[in-house]
């Protein structure tokens, strides 16, 4: 009865070549470091939070609930981003033995399939979480960070198949969906979010965090680190009473 | 007769096996890797804070008055949860050589005894102590931290034997308890707020700091640190006069 | 035809001898190290900032778009600072297989040109970006940092070619330039700059960092950690009420 | 010439031994590692700041303008307590190649003279420098930073040559000194604010930092990070317009 169990959930050939790799630049190896990196900088504070890789049609995952600095290349789920037909019932091509899939998993994959993303981030970041307590909904009913005339702005790409970047005077804008009880349920906000903003590399959850994606991991991180840079400025930005839109350039 | 002091305070057998393993999962190495993370955290500075782990009747404790980020598992105190009828004469199974037990002995003793805990962590942080005084009394003359509607909530379980989490819309409620002149004297009002607030993982002692425990280590090390998290945030959604609690979800 | 691009973008005599040393203090080894430390200390977020070190004619520039806490020795390009007539055209003695010229590359020159600098840092702190936001234009029409009274003024020079040191009651002035939207265009208002203020190790680029060199990598890492130290410094003081500028010495 | 100038800096016999060990807790040892700590705290920036070890009659002394994160057991300097008649004329047992000594040395040799201390812990700590721009003098024209029942006030000593620690309802008062242009000039004024509070382990500098000392290095450690945690609580507790001083318990 246990073997019958641990077969099953657990067969021999788990695939475990999937995830061990002496490349240090394996999605294996670098989801773990990019978590510990995370954990540094407090943006999966108490295992919220994660990162997701895809090269080609593999995705690669953290497990749910695990102190992400710990976090080893033998903890990932790995399964084929083709092969989700429903996604209630996911396949995996390859599961760690003691751990459950991530409920941020859906909307990894929204980045992943809508996107054509080769990393997507999701942080708990407080600047985030403030940021979206200090924005209201602008006339469109719509909830839309924005800043100008910054030279981080620079770090996002213009849009979705677009080579440029954003310019110094253009202005950055990051739509906010309000949170749900359970994660997997932002799934269909998110996802219609990225149809109504197309060029946005990131979407800010109310109360929660952000999603942010890149076409690399290293354009996915940089794009990460940016956000959280231009938040937290913002939030001091609003303690010293300095706007966050100015108009040294029209406001795009 | 410098001999016959050495044999009572360290016998020859002083069950160094006890702490002692290769087993990185070992609680003797496992406080030792908490306590460096909670000084960079900033925790334990200063020798505060520290933390306690249960595995089975085995108790296992940090010394008092260390550099907390320099434990080595030599440096743990070892005892057993059944066998300590009197609280002022604590019997111990295994003891370092040149220290004292923790004041905080009994306040992680009451989490293992009254809660079942496997570990309990104690801090100072400075957004636990800037929490306790930026709260009143309420109306039931019991000091309370409640948030409500932050994703980070979710990290709490619901309560004593409950296997469910917290949900975004529930409110959080942390207890306060008033500080005393000697650390061991905070037993009694410990034990009572347990008892007033059965469903609690975490006390906070005004102008002092927070005691948090879990069911695992890794349980209540997620705990601290969503804690601390939140402590942090409402402390800046006081600055930029952002209410603690909102009505999104009815306040429970 | 591969192999002809090959050649002429990596010609078989690379000069990989030219960053490749087991000395630690070796130019190509100090960079990398040195941009590892700024990402901790929030510098060189989302691949921003960097740093250039001139050792007689050799200039060594870390490349951009790279994430700054993964950069190797392999990575820096060396050029000649004596044979780069044209700034439109520059000769790389060595380049790295896969990476650009920093846009910052400009900047860096004018320090070691007109300065005589051994090495150059460029950061996107916070403070540094929040300082250029709180300044207001003088009757001049400069925006300039002016700080005095606090004992880490005594990190700065006195000025271009004078031995002593800044003294307690000095003032320190740290002018601001406009930002533009393509960082190499920054390099006529940043050399007027230096030519306006002859004196200064620094320049403030409004919405955007800093530009600090030395005589060395020692001294100009020094006083980039020195005005870090006094911007956030003087960003707690405004939101404290205390002036920057206090009358305990006359103001010079 | 160039070989007697050598001899005369650095005899063959330069008494290396007295900073090399293999015991990481020799003070050669253990100044480099307390001030790589420093320097991650924000205590010795840009060169700034350092700490002094005394073991009988030896004083070790870490160099002046080196990068404090780097600093090497072969950098340090050795001289006798005993032996220094004259301030202006230091003889020292051992001296590193390429330093001068640091004009802290002779505020060190205070807390060693007047208090016997062990260890001194000079820092510029943003916190500190704060905190002395917030006093104001009080009707004995002095000023002196005072805080009362917060826990981390015990991890003080209730004063010279008394073996027990401040209580939590006690006041901590840190006494505070006038800056002055040369650093060595700070001595007479740093003796007489021992002479007049006999039981400080701390003299704040305005606009400068701290100096902290203790019987032993963990003693000096221990106080120097409890009063940055103070300085930097009692910061926020001003922008939240909580007061330092509270009457839980009548000011002492």
């Amino acid at each position: 009865m246990l073997k019958i169990q641990f077969y099953t959930a657990f067969p021999i050939d788990n695939n475990d070549h999937l995830v061990l790799s002496s490349d240090k630049n394996h999605p294996a190896n670098l989801i773990p470091e990019l978590c510990r990196k995370f954990w540094t900088l407090g943006w999966v504070t108490g295992t919220g939070g994660g990162a997701s890789i895809r090269t080609g049609d593999l995705v690669y995952l953290a497990p749910s609930g695990v102190q992400k600095e710990l976090i080893q290349p033998e903890d990932i789920y790995v399964l084929e981003l083709s092969k989700q037909q429903d996604p209630k019932k996911r396949i995996y091509l390859r599961s760690p033995r003691d751990f459950k899939p991530s409920q941020c998993t859906p909307l990894f994959m929204a980045a992943f399939k809508k996107r054509n993303a080769g990393c997507c981030i999701h942080t708990h970041s407080q600047w985030a979480v403030l940021i979206t307590l200090l924005l209201e909904q602008n006339a469109h009913n719509q909830m839309v960070f924005e800043i100008n005339n910054i030279e981080q702005i620079k770090a996002f790409g213009r849009g979705w198949k677009q080579q440029s970047s954003l310019g110094y005077h253009d202005t950055l804008r990051i739509p906010v969906i309000e949170n749900t009880p359970f994660e997997e349920d932002l799934t269909e906000s998110l996802e219609a979010c990225m149809d109504e903003f197309p060029d946005t590399y990131a979407v800010l959850v109310r109360r929660h965090g952000l999603y942010v994606w890149g076409e690399t991991v290293s354009k996915a991180k940089q794009q990460a680190e940016s956000l959280d840079y231009l938040f937290q400025l913002a939030v001091e930005m609003r303690k010293l009473n300095i706007p966050w839109l100015s108009d040294i350039a029209p406001v795009a």
